[in-house]
């Protein structure tokens, strides 16, 4: 029996966590969740999966939670805040951590339970994107299993099972192109938040979402590819392949190249994650190739998404800096965008903004990293507000 | 420095796992080869190689073959015949066999092979399409490493990799299609013998490429497959794909789909059966997906090829002896074919003819179904004779 921890559980990834620990109660337990303030599904799923550890995000939320569970007869031990989800992340029941958490807060979780010899199933981009070598120095050092959980990541880590000893010529990244791939940038310029949130392939939370409107979010994915299977950015194509059956593919020095398929459904990435290297019933749908008839293949438009270039050019940074800055102004971008304070377009100027005017520093530790996230942040912040008001 | 014996040097295959070991001269060598009676190529095989064992097909071929080398400086054995083949399969000084032979020929020694301890990267359909069950028996019970060369049954054992305990649930088994793909039956009607031979994606020997016209040859894969990888012939799946850049699937219960691309080159997997389990240079061009665009897949039409469900059904027979009557008929009329006796629609009434006919018998040890092989090969020919005469 796996005993795991799921931290973001309400979110998409948690969601659908839960999903695949439901199909195989033979073989996984959830024995801690931590999620935001969405006390009515956190109650639903304490009563499901009878966790002895849920932690809110605030203690309006622990305590509302608290008062739903007053009968609930099995014992659950209710905590909120950054030291809720520390607790979850790191207690001693549990083998296996899955880091669903959106953004930056789930940075330090991450760290904790790699220290604390979890295997970590992670889907939070961020942990790479902002602090990629301290990570994976953590994981060298630790005991513990790195099983990346994005699609993109797992299909690599997918090809390169059997090749351990292989080095990676390239890594053919794929990206469905996003809803506004065949948009002029004009057109581009039109879009709603309702368009932009109108993914042609993946259910996913809404900042990733407006990633990959954006391309921003296969940006933040060749840095991620970049760390976890230490290669050049060199050595990382991204290409744009609109059906998203092929989730990524590596090519190796005799010229074979691995690939991962299957339907676009995160249950496969996460039911490999949690059991590997078992592969487990998922819930996916089988893909019929006959039925789709052709997969096709094209290079990016980086003058139309000039984002993943800048994540590109984000790696050139020695000081591992500049992607940390790309990653927090995206963040307050797409926050605004959401809010509806700034159109589609006024993203890809707030983040260049942000990655030509924002001096990189040395940051030597988590604590480091974490300070100068908050304070991109805010001056990014600070200067939407003079420029959108 | 692995030792290798080339069965088969002058042919496709043998030439190209040359080319690879020519590539690689600190890890492979080249110490017997085994061929025909083209015995120019064999002597400047001799010279280049080096190779301490040499085996022709007649003694004509061998005597010509020693005066041709009366000046060659290195001691080498030439040998001949059935004996000779064998010795070459055999040799003490060799650590793995390349089956390169085309045909029944191929038979006996690869059983000899994998009963000497030798690792046998095999290219010859026939042994596991005459022999599926008694071949995979002499493996398990060997030390010996059976390495497919065939493109699809590499693909396959490539996606097998760090897939060991997880159980498959279908192969996807791709076919380019052959030269007929788009005609219709009358058409095929119509086909000269350069037609047929015109491959559209593959360069090999005649048989096969003949065999690819009709889908005899993806019928005689899907037999292979069956023992290589211990499926049902219902967990095989043929699906077209004109492009041959998919080189075959393997559909895993987690509904992952792990595939092998690549260049239509087949020392791709001549070089990875050669070095397995390490990846080496392979002389191979590297894939660009933007520039091939798009890759395309369709059902077969078993209609319009109705050899490859002739072969499927082949496999119901429990004796395992009707693929043998399939494989003698169809190498009988795909002889009359290339001779120009027959046109091409006449090699599906032999071979149904035979099926039909020919009835299936026990077939306990490889004496037995060389026997066999021989005897469904005289009826063959003498009924074809009147037919065609």
């Amino acid at each position: 029996m796996k005993r795991i921890s799921v931290l973001g559980s309400c979110g998409s990834i948690g969601i659908q966590a839960l999903d695949v620990i439901r199909l195989h109660p033979e073989k996984f337990q959830a024995v801690a969740l931590a999620s935001g303030t969405n006390v009515a599904l956190l109650e639903k799923q304490v009563v499901e999966f009878g966790p002895t550890l849920v932690s809110c995000s605030t203690a309006e939320a622990c305590q509302e939670l608290k008062n739903r569970l007053k009968h609930y007869p099995k014992p659950v031990e209710i905590v909120h805040s950054r030291e809720g989800l520390e607790l979850a992340a790191t207690l001693d029941a549990v083998d296996l951590v899955v880091g669903g958490l959106p953004g930056s807060i789930g940075l330090r979780p991450a760290f904790l339970s790699i220290a604390a010899g979890k295997d970590l199933a992670l889907a939070t981009k961020e942990v790479l994107v902002m602090a990629g070598r301290l990570f994976m120095d953590s994981v060298q050092e630790s005991q513990s299993r790195l099983l990346p959980v994005d699609s993109e990541q797992s299909a690599i880590f997918q090809c390169l099972q059997g090749n351990k000893n292989n080095p990676i010529k390239k890594i053919h990244l794929t990206a469905s192109g996003g809803p506004f791939r065949t948009k002029t940038i004009e057109e581009i310029g039109q879009m709603t938040r309702d368009d932009t949130l109108r993914h042609p392939r993946w259910k996913m939370g809404p900042k990733v979402t407006v990633d990959s409107a954006t391309l921003m979010n296969k940006g933040l994915e060749v840095i991620e590819a970049k760390w976890l299977f230490d290669v050049e950015a060199s050595q990382i194509e991204v290409l744009i392949h609109p059906e998203s059956i092929v989730h990524s593919m590596v090519e190796f020095e005799d010229g074979s190249i691995m690939a991962q398929l299957g339907a676009t459904d995160m249950r496969i990435p996460i039911s490999y994650a949690l059991a590997y290297p078992e592969r487990i019933l998922s819930g996916a749908q089988a893909v019929s190739f006959p039925q789709i008839g052709s997969l096709n293949f094209e290079p990016p438009d980086t003058e139309k998404f000039p984002l993943l270039k800048a994540a590109y050019q984000s790696l050139d940074d020695e000081l591992n800096c500049a992607p940390v800055i790309l990653n927090a102004a995206d963040e307050v971008a797409v926050g605004l965008f959401l809010e509806g304070a700034i159109p589609i377009t006024g993203i890809v100027p707030i983040v260049m903004n942000a990655l030509n005017n924002i001096t990189p520093v040395r940051l030597e530790n988590l604590d480091d990293i974490e300070a100068f996230h908050k304070d991109v942040t805010q001056i990014v912040q600070e200067s939407s507000a003079r420029t959108f008001p």
